[in-house]
């Protein structure tokens, strides 16, 4: 099984609205919610391609009931730990109009240490299942900024193998754990480390701790920096659609590879097509199947010494 | 006890942001839930009054429970009827740095036949305890258009006096069935009737079967056509602050005046007095108790001819 850990949740609502009228009202066409957050995207990819996994985090309220609802529904398994606040919405407002959307980010629920420590407990009581952990997004208020690397040194205690998907404070206050794999975007790179050069920012993140860096560089796939030695994976062409989850998507394929030991250029190879595969498909979480299999074999994974 | 029936409620759900960034990502800085509707607007307004009130409806799902929760937050007794569907959401986003407001409104939840029956049930077994009934708001989908002529009549058979608040085609369907009182706005004379002559207006939907319209001019007051007589009440001065849910407090003071067969000029004054200390107050459905008090005395209150 694969663990996932989601301790930001949310609650996502999609409004379609003809066209957004900002300082009137806008009548809504049509809304859509769905269980939100990278984790939970992660844990949804898996399950299509049948990997086992369990979605972790936190979760309040009647919010967190709705985002529960909606995990049963894709019938994907969950040891959510209930909080007493209300779980975050998102609200993605699509101006058909205009063609673009307007999201609302609600903030998190405050987290008290008593959760976070039943928190913790749950999770070290999953971890000798796992065969690979996942910890992914934002840090609620209340919970530490080093909850990462608790998390990842209770795994490490159980020689599960960890991909830690974050930014800013909480990534670096992890790295001293040693996670495995992070996988930073090219503007989390930046904004983490303050280097511009990619490269260098990975090489930055490699010395403070991290194992191994994938850095996803959007349509030019995957960087990869490990102590195996380096590879770039780009996609055949580039494919049109909404990218939001593409990361997530890169994510399950690498905890499926750190979780089988498979070689590094399958692994990549895998990730990049996953990523562009979830590119077409319309919600984060999901890909187009048969793009992926048609991908899978045309990435292109080389060795390379600069980018 | 006065009856307020909403049919249509939403939870309104108010977020404040620095500034919204229209096609981007915005974070919310906090997040409030209320029960929202204008007949439990004239609730919460009635007892803040101290007048014994009772909400009825229709709820739904989770965002139904949260309504109803906020009910029993702000100590207001609910007859309300639960349906299957989920209970819709009003988003209304304040822009701190442009200083307006924009509104996202979510389609009702759909009624079926016998939800709609169920509903009446309940309605007819809570009339005989009412003195008053108001019956405010648009119409969910599923509900028959005339829906009002039908609690309307209900209400009639058991001698209640009834004040409707809606408008269009669920106002123009209702009037045979004879309202003691409708209290349209000038926007709602006009989409009403087509007229844009308010008296004219005033005078058609008297013709089609209200009995008293009491129309609503915002600043410049209420204008009265009874069986009694004409009258125009006007506030002392202009009061600035939110105009959202004083229609709901003109309301409240008229489904009082009609339970207690006050004299027009007095309930008139009280109205216009209500109706300008709620602009005064933040929230629709609360209201200056102090300036309510001093403007009472302050209601300019004679006959008219010609507006």
């Amino acid at each position: 099984m694969i663990l996932t850990v989601t301790l930001n949740a949310a609650l996502d609502v999609t409004y379609r609205v003809a066209r957004l009228h900002q300082g009137a009202s806008t009548r809504v066409l049509s809304v859509a919610e769905r269980a939100g957050g990278k984790g939970i995207n992660v844990s949804r990819v898996l399950h299509t391609l049948g990997v086992d996994t369990t979605v972790t985090g936190l979760v309040g309220g009647l919010t967190g009931r709705s985002l529960r609802q909606d995990l049963a529904l894709a019938a994907l398994p969950e040891a959510l730990v209930t909080i007493g606040q209300e779980s975050r919405r998102t609200v993605a407002v699509f101006d058909e109009a205009a063609g673009e959307t307007s999201m609302l980010l609600e903030p998190g629920a405050q987290v008290t240490g008593d959760e976070w420590r039943a928190f913790t407990a749950r999770y070290a009581g999953l971890l000798p299942s796992a065969k690979a952990v996942v910890l992914s997004g934002s840090l609620p208020p209340g919970v530490p900024v080093d909850a990462y690397a608790s998390l990842l040194r209770l795994a490490r205690g159980c020689g599960v193998p960890a991909v830690l998907d974050t930014e800013g404070e909480p990534l670096l206050a992890a790295l001293p754990a040693r996670p495995a794999l992070i996988k930073p975007n090219a503007d989390e790179l930046v904004a983490t480390t303050g280097l511009t050069d990619p490269l260098a920012a990975i090489e930055q993140l490699r010395a403070r701790g991290a194992r191994t860096v994938v850095a996803s560089l959007g349509a030019e796939g995957l960087v990869a920096v490990t102590p195996e030695g380096r590879w770039r994976a780009r996609p055949p062409h580039r494919v049109a659609g909404n990218p939001t989850g593409a990361g997530d998507a890169a994510v399950a394929a690498l905890a499926v590879g750190l979780a089988n030991g498979a070689p590094w250029q399958s692994v990549l190879a895998r990730a990049v097509a996953l990523s562009a595969a979830s590119v077409a498909a319309p919600l984060a979480g999901s890909y187009d199947a048969v793009l992926y299999q048609r991908l899978r074999d045309q990435v292109a994974v080389g060795p390379f010494t600069q980018l």
